[in-house]
């Protein structure tokens, strides 16, 4: 943490706008009762700008709709990203190569970079490739023939299966599988299932994320594709042949059936699920628990299962609750009405 | 894949009926325009009968209500069925046993066929027993007095623990567990949890497979049962004492609660769910996201939670959108209602 | 299985009443017709007091308000409590420290107890503290700083990520993963999502158990908190900063987002989910399959999605296969009703 940066050249990394003098150095990140002179520290919301003279940070990063006036400060559109660039590059550490631990058992004919640490126990097959500042934490067991791009993180005990790649700057965290067969399966008359090949692989981007516990299959044939910037919490699954769109954002027990393919900047709330062989489009939004089913169009926001206008749906749910009032309503209506039209029928008339 | 088969040798396989000279000898299989004068080639729908005059095919498998006239074909009822019978034929590659890699550790009083490959890093307990042709992947963990039978592989870093008993041809695919503890505690007045012995262990036929990151528990008495012709998919959850059916089909994230029994060839899509201590009978199918309570017979077909009828589930999901309409049209009517039968009153009617 | 105890000590320790000889000494537990001369069997359900005469057993559990005279018996409030308290005590086993197994890694700096089990190719990180009795399992990867109390067992291929703790007596099961990064990002105006950093830890109290395949996250800043005496089933995901209270259940396939905080013994029943930054209060059930948004107060009873008052949901879904016939009723009302309206305008009535 011995990092230091003037606030011309932070300013610069968060796209901000300096009011008070530039030239200031800061070394660290913090919250305003905590930051010390050598700190910046940050004002999201209005109501925290009485804590600001009290504050013994040396600047502060604010939303550029807030007035402060006194003290130095960077103004930014977006405060919570910029604060996770200036955290994360106070934070960064050079990467300090460790080698290949004397327990982890490489196979033959790999091509691996010298910078680089694999751990202990873990396990490297055949004719694998990796990057440079490739880390492979304990336990990990990397299948025969996959291709790890440089500064790729694979957390303890994960596996991943044969033939897969992965691009650079990817983190896969521990127990994810990735590569398992899709699941795939034709049925005889006597009700027995004979397993389609699965032949394919998985590809994996560049700058992506996977959570723990994640499954993400490999195609049947061709690549089940998880594009660039995609990041993915625990415990989702991905089916064979599906493409997740670059940077879409699929949350913890997420659920994509084969051959789904979600569009650019899609979002799937937690244990939201996307039935097989339809197409998502750019920027669509998936309220968590939600089905999808069937194709959208780019820009739709859904919810419910089976999937639809998500506005509609949470106007729908909020009166789920009143349906036995409704339908008490209904058989009252129909017994007044039973009694009324009896009284309007023509010879009812007479009188 | 120099295997070569004659016609009428493949169709014998696949249950079909050659239309031209059953001698021709294939050794492959490929789509319509990729097939060379080696393969067969294969037509599902009539829309595709056009491109055959055009494809490099020595034979065509087609479906069996297909008119085609000219080229020697194998008619099927099923050609996916077909399809998938005559690729893994291609495909099959012969068991190459790669014996006990030397970083692998074997307990004592373990019963081990020659024949067999265990994996880098590879842990057996003591008094395993392991059938010929069985493959253990790298960091694969089997615990003590685990029987294993012919022709199972289980993949990486898999867990089976104790006492677990897996039938021949099994194959569990990366990071599954099985013979976790089932969940089960008595609870004392304070609110503290007393945990019920789990004493049991899973049981699984033959033919089964298990997809990634599955939790199989053990029978609090007795065995968890997974019957033989069994496929789950990844990341399913299978309660202590539940029983599934010879055949089953379990889709991604299903998760059945502790002694449930599944009847032969019950599919549940995928999230499906069934609550504890139920029966559900043959040939049951559970649409995705459901969650079933109560005993079902064969034959149901059931949607939505708690489930009812598909049918009449899927009609009334498909009105759900319409709920604040039909709210707002009760209101308006009650209102009408109220209006009118003051209209209607006796005295009202004096004029 | 040679222990030997009074039906005195016995009743103490079940909190039960001794109706008959106080002296009599059993050394098993076992049900009615498999019970023998020196076990105690037991009896839940008035019907099977039938079954006693025939029954081989020296003593007889029994519920407190079941009329039984002859044999001996042990009343109790709770028979399925005090059957697991019994069943425990006769099934406990000594603790046997296996060592540290000569293929398992350990680091440097490490505090590890003499009476200790680690297991074949199990991976201990730098600087661990591991307690008295504490059984880590093959596979099993510690990271650095982790810190684990006395006679807390880790299953096989289970990930403890760097710099968490766990109290005494947690058992954590196989392929979990304790501490994986939390998921949180700050998105650009392009789309591009910047990981916040996951800097906090998490922290498991006493009594714990966790199921296999689990996730339990980071926290961002400070911890992930676990408290004593909770008890999680398989395949759960516990976000990043939440906070689980005090003896709280949570079932196969829950998700519990970030920042959630529970209360003491609250439930969540299989698959349900909470969205993120929610306070639950104590005792709080939340039906299977649910999804729960915003603050309950404790004791809350809840179902559906978003839950509700449990009772009143459970009428509504009862009432969801009515909706068909629901919206023709309201349909033909309406048109009725226009009829209606119209032979009562007053133009109508001239006749």
């Amino acid at each position: 943490m011995d990092k230091t940066i003037s606030l011309e050249k932070l300013a610069e990394m968060v796209d901000g706008e300096i009011v008070g003098d530039a030239s200031v150095e800061v070394s660290g990140f913090g919250p305003l009762d905590s930051a010390g002179p050598r700190d910046i520290s940050f004002v999201v919301n209005p109501r925290y700008v009485g804590q600001v003279p009290g504050s013994g940070a040396a600047a502060f990063l604010i939303k550029d709709d807030i007035e402060l006036t006194g003290p130095t400060v960077v103004k930014v559109g977006n405060p919570y990203l910029a604060s996770a660039i200036i955290q994360n590059y106070f934070l960064e550490k050079p990467f300090v190569a460790q080698g290949i631990h004397d327990s982890a058992v490489i196979g033959e004919g790999c091509t691996i970079d010298e910078d680089i640490s694999i751990g202990r126990n873990a396990v490297i097959g055949n004719r694998v490739t990796l990057g440079t500042r490739v880390a492979i934490a304990a336990g990990v067991v990397v299948g025969d023939d996959v291709v790890i791009g440089d500064d790729t993180s694979i957390r303890a005990n994960a596996t991943i299966e044969y033939g897969c790649e992965l691009g650079s700057g990817v983190t896969i965290h521990a127990n994810t599988v990735i590569g398992s067969d899709g699941y795939g399966y034709a049925t005889d008359k006597k009700g027995n299932h004979v397993k389609r090949p699965q032949l394919g692989t998985v590809r994996i981007g560049d700058d992506v994320e996977i959570g723990s516990n994640c499954s993400i299959d490999r195609a049947a044939f061709g690549v089940t594709w998880i594009k660039s910037g995609v990041k993915i919490d625990n415990l989702v699954q991905i089916g064979h042949n599906s493409v997740i769109g670059e940077n879409s954002l699929l949350v913890s027990q997420v659920g994509i059936s084969g051959s789904v393919t979600l569009g650019r900047n899609v979002v799937f709330g937690g244990k939201a699920g996307a039935a097989g062989h339809q197409h998502i489009g750019d920027g669509t939004m998936v309220a968590g628990g939600s089905g999808v089913h069937g194709d959208h169009p780019a820009g739709s926001q859904l919810a419910g299962s089976p999937a639809f206008n998500a506005k509609l749906w949470f106007r729908a749910a909020s009166l789920f609750s009143k349906l036995p009032e409704l339908y008490k309503d209904v058989r009252r209506i129909k017994k007044e009405l039973a009694t009324l039209t009896k009284g309007t029928e023509p010879d009812s008339n007479k009188g």
